[in-house]
């Protein structure tokens, strides 16, 4: 048992691998293999399709990221919407701030929220009962396609990546939607793989995008368990655009929030300079200037 | 041989593995074993004692970080010694600045340096037969306890982590004899490793160097195959205090020195961005706020 790994398959060529303490649970959704198993290394890990979604020890970054970046460039959002992120975290981080009325979650794999609850507690906390979040367990798609106009002012997409059920999450007809359901100054959020490994990824969603929203830019993490570099995650906006903010505004605002000095990975200081891309990302955004 | 893969042994539960297109070289050296791969992946590969020191397809990311931040926050270098860096990345990066009249490096695995110039020639160029290099192999710790007062406006430490040769690297006397050598102005860099998974390295190499420099700071960088998030570059001066630099004033020293537009990581934005760290970082400096 001491030789027991487990080996990340997103790429067929280079990858990271984990030493296994114990593993939790191997489910056959009917959406996808999920795993969960206990590392050495990262705490509690878990896989969908063989691919890393959430460890314990670093889940802070990409959470706080997908998550503060966007609710602090939008003004005053009160309505989010969050698809995928069956894990609770990006819903835990959305209830933090005290703007948001209502969090609504639509996760299109049950088992993922189960096996979350049961084995993945401290990563959602006690989001799953605040009287503020609605969970949903469906598909997104359809949930966007019949949400009403003007609905929501943050949408973040939480997705594995375009690949096996995340897949319909990077088309034109949901980008479309998704413009219709934001309010007038709304933004869409959602994680646009590594560059480095994956760049067409980063282009391609960029593209889609711009067909319906004014300003698309992205902003990058550097997720330890997102082996490759810097992550990028792409963003959307209906009103001003996300890049070149102010950082003592957006301290302002995480100072009102009662969020300031409570993160871990992002900051006022973060949060501004993600938007500044190096070249090798920046050339896969459409029309940026190489 | 469709599975032949190179795992990195840098941790014991946790890594990154390669397949394997072809192995050009393993070498016992007197002080390390060196092998050179092909990886399907990152294009040729550099291991020492088991531990990835630089690969063709992301060196870029490393080498522009870790000289062009030191040579643009110090206002005008002209002499600079590298210590290590056997590829001969750094070195070329060095010789781009028009205005460094001398690059001394003193490598002490002169294996490296031959089988760098045999197997992974892209990296250094022709850096090796500029006539403003000049090229030792020789022991580091040596060259420093020995060389003049005030005789390099910049240091850069380009070690492997502080196990095995590079060791001795991160001691008490080796930065006192840095901060002797070094001109009043004068600023000293060294990898520190990635804080997620190393972060004792990052404290007590600042602790060490706050006996010998005024000023003790850390920047980031993402390097797609040193795993684990963000690796830190501490950088030490004698003179201004390195964070908290214009952009303006960064933007137009590359500009003048023919450097700016030509890189794939460095921006000017990157270089004052590096300095704000997440706080889990931030808080292995010492003496820093948490």
């Amino acid at each position: 048992m001491a030789e027991n790994w487990i080996e990340e398959t997103l790429y067929d060529n280079w990858g990271q691998r984990f030493r296994v303490v114990q593993e939790l649970a191997r489910v056959k959704s009917p959406f996808q293999d999920i795993v969960v198993f206990e590392s050495e290394s990262h705490g509690r890990v878990l896989l969908l399709d063989g691919v890393v979604q959430i460890t314990e020890r670093d889940e802070f970054v990409y959470q706080e990221m997908l998550t503060h970046v966007p609710l602090f460039t939008h003004k005053a959002p009160r309505n989010v919407l969050i698809i995928g992120a069956g894990d609770g975290g990006v819903l835990r981080r959305v209830l933090e701030h005290p703007g948001v009325e209502k969090a609504v979650m639509v996760e299109i794999d049950g088992a993922v929220i189960e096996l979350s609850k049961q084995h993945l507690p401290s990563i959602a906390g006690d989001a799953w009962t605040n009287p503020r979040a609605e969970v949903i367990v469906g598909d997104g798609i359809d949930y966007v396609a019949k949400a009403a106009d003007g609905s929501f002012d943050v949408i973040i997409v939480d997705s594995t990546d375009p690949i096996g059920v995340g897949e319909v999450l990077f088309t034109d007809s949901f980008y479309e939607h998704c413009a219709r359901v934001l309010s007038a100054e709304g933004l869409i959020v959602n994680q646009c793989g590594v560059p480095f490994m994956q760049a067409d990824e980063l282009f391609e969603t960029s593209e889609r995008r711009a067909k319906y929203f004014p300003h698309v830019s992205a902003y990058v993490a550097a997720v330890p368990t997102y082996v490759g570099g810097f992550m990028t995650l792409g963003i959307a906006s209906k009103g001003a655009n996300p890049a070149g903010q102010d950082t003592a505004v957006v301290r302002a605002r995480a100072e009102q929030a009662g969020i300031l000095g409570k993160t871990q990975y992002w900051t006022p200081e973060i949060h501004t300079g993600s938007f500044n891309l190096p070249p090798y990302i920046a050339r896969h955004l459409p029309g940026h200037k190489a």
